[in-house]
């Protein structure tokens, strides 16, 4: 099943025959005092520079989320859009919890973009769903209840086929539904990871649909995140997770070593182009730090 | 099934179900100058200090490879051996194609060593396997038959049933055969770690022996040699190899954190454990070097 992302001019395909579609996750506030700042002075100029650094970096989509307590932020989410529109020729994941504030996105993002994100909730449904009808926009959906997260894989099996049963209904096909089969940290729980990677099996044997996950939950509160991460992801894409919103800078290389080893990358020519490129820019950041 | 092996006092246990089982490859002169110059001096002081670093990074078992045209490998072994038993209490992997420099080793090797290595060609077979059923050993078997390394994974399935039945009419038991199916560079064929990986799951379905990799060739030829190993170790442990012979300085944490993942280490004790221990030994070595 390939679920089609578009921006202006690009067409990304997300599947399980495709390389692994990178999400950049640095379009956040959240946790980066910088990026708040620069929002609320209505300062485009480091927003631009994120969308840059990460498509250089890897990244084949962009995550746009400006939740900060002092913005209103449904009337700066166009502006947002707007500029990284014309920074950068990728496709948009327009990210928040708000409907007001995803149509206000949904409504100047370029070509077919991604919303991030429902859940199985009665009332997210009922919200986000119209929106993304109405946008012919593709949605995330995270496997969580009413009740919350499901401790076992079965449960949020079960969430998914409910939230694509409903897209259904409003006729939303299943191809533009990448399901979150959520990871908790490992750190509190031993059975985190594996919880995840069975109901990454059971959606993928029963939907077929694409999949992502924010990889980098899994190592909360541990050392050495990148080990567990990385490591993590492999699991994950083997088992058949198809995109993620994550680090393009942290991660990329990981990704491209997965596709290769997966068989997804023909005489490795994606993997020594990602080195290539990347070690430049490595090089470039450094001296310009300097 | 369990795959034991023994030391003078400890006792380690390979298994599907126990912590990832790493085998240091460090004590083998192939390309390392400064250990052929020193085997060749008979100073043992840098095969004792390899032996500890290697057991203080994490290493469970310590291969012995002597391999160099200047030594006459039969009367040196038991001699690395004897010094490598005495600085470290490990079980040791006895590393040879030359079934005389084997015998030398399984002499003086304490309680329950490993032989790396037998192959399925008749020729091997029959001059290695006497030596492990006399010993009490176990022993690596490679999935290579009499015309080399089959190119796929049916046939590599084929050469490892071969390797137990041969070993099984001699009273080797499967416990005590690690099979490595081989992983080939994925820079020459992307197809080479899929192959392994198909191989893998056949060779755990119809035996459940235990399995070894040598997961560094993969890489051969790449640049960023450590995203790929390590990804790769991820999905053949998720696919049932169960031990390495490998780096454990480079491949230590990767190793841990995919246990930690899979489930099988409860609160995360070995690997916060393992940071611990490394991030002071990372401090002293390069306060040592400074």
């Amino acid at each position: 099943m390939h679920t089609i992302l578009r921006s202006e001019k690009k067409e990304i395909v997300i599947g399980i025959d495709k390389p692994f579609v990178i999400i950049g996750e640095k379009i956040n506030p959240t946790g980066m005092k910088k990026l708040g700042q620069a929002l609320v002075d209505g300062n485009m100029e480091y927003v631009i520079q994120l969308a840059q650094r990460q498509v250089a970096w890897g990244a084949d989509v962009l995550d746009v989320n400006i939740g900060h307590p002092q913005l209103d932020e449904v009337s700066v989410m166009p502006v947002v859009v707007d500029a990284v529109k014309a920074a950068v020729d990728v496709p948009l994941c327009i990210d928040s919890n708000d409907p007001k504030i995803l149509e206000a996105g949904l409504r100047n993002a370029p070509g077919k973009p991604l919303v991030n994100s429902v859940n199985g909730e009665e009332k997210q449904l009922a919200s986000v769903l119209p929106l993304v009808k109405e946008r012919g926009a593709a949605v995330i959906g995270l496997t969580i209840g009413e009740e919350g997260i499901p401790a076992t894989a079965e449960e949020r099996l079960a969430v998914a086929g409910h939230i694509i049963e409903r897209a259904a209904k409003m006729g939303i096909p299943a191809e533009d539904i990448i399901i979150d089969p959520l990871v908790m940290t490992v750190g509190h729980n031993s059975k985190a990871a594996t919880i995840t990677l069975m109901a990454i099996e059971l959606i993928r044997k029963e939907f077929g649909v694409n999949m992502s996950l924010g990889a980098s939950n899994v190592s909360f509160g541990l050392p050495d995140r990148h080990s567990v991460n990385s490591a993590f992801l492999a699991l994950a894409i083997q088992a058949g997770v198809t995109c993620s919103i994550t680090d393009p800078i942290k991660l990329g290389s990981s990704i491209r070593a997965i596709d290769l080893l997966l068989g997804r990358d023909a005489n490795s020519m994606r993997y020594l182009k990602y080195f290539r490129t990347t070690e430049k820019l490595r090089e470039q950041e450094a001296s310009a730090k300097a």
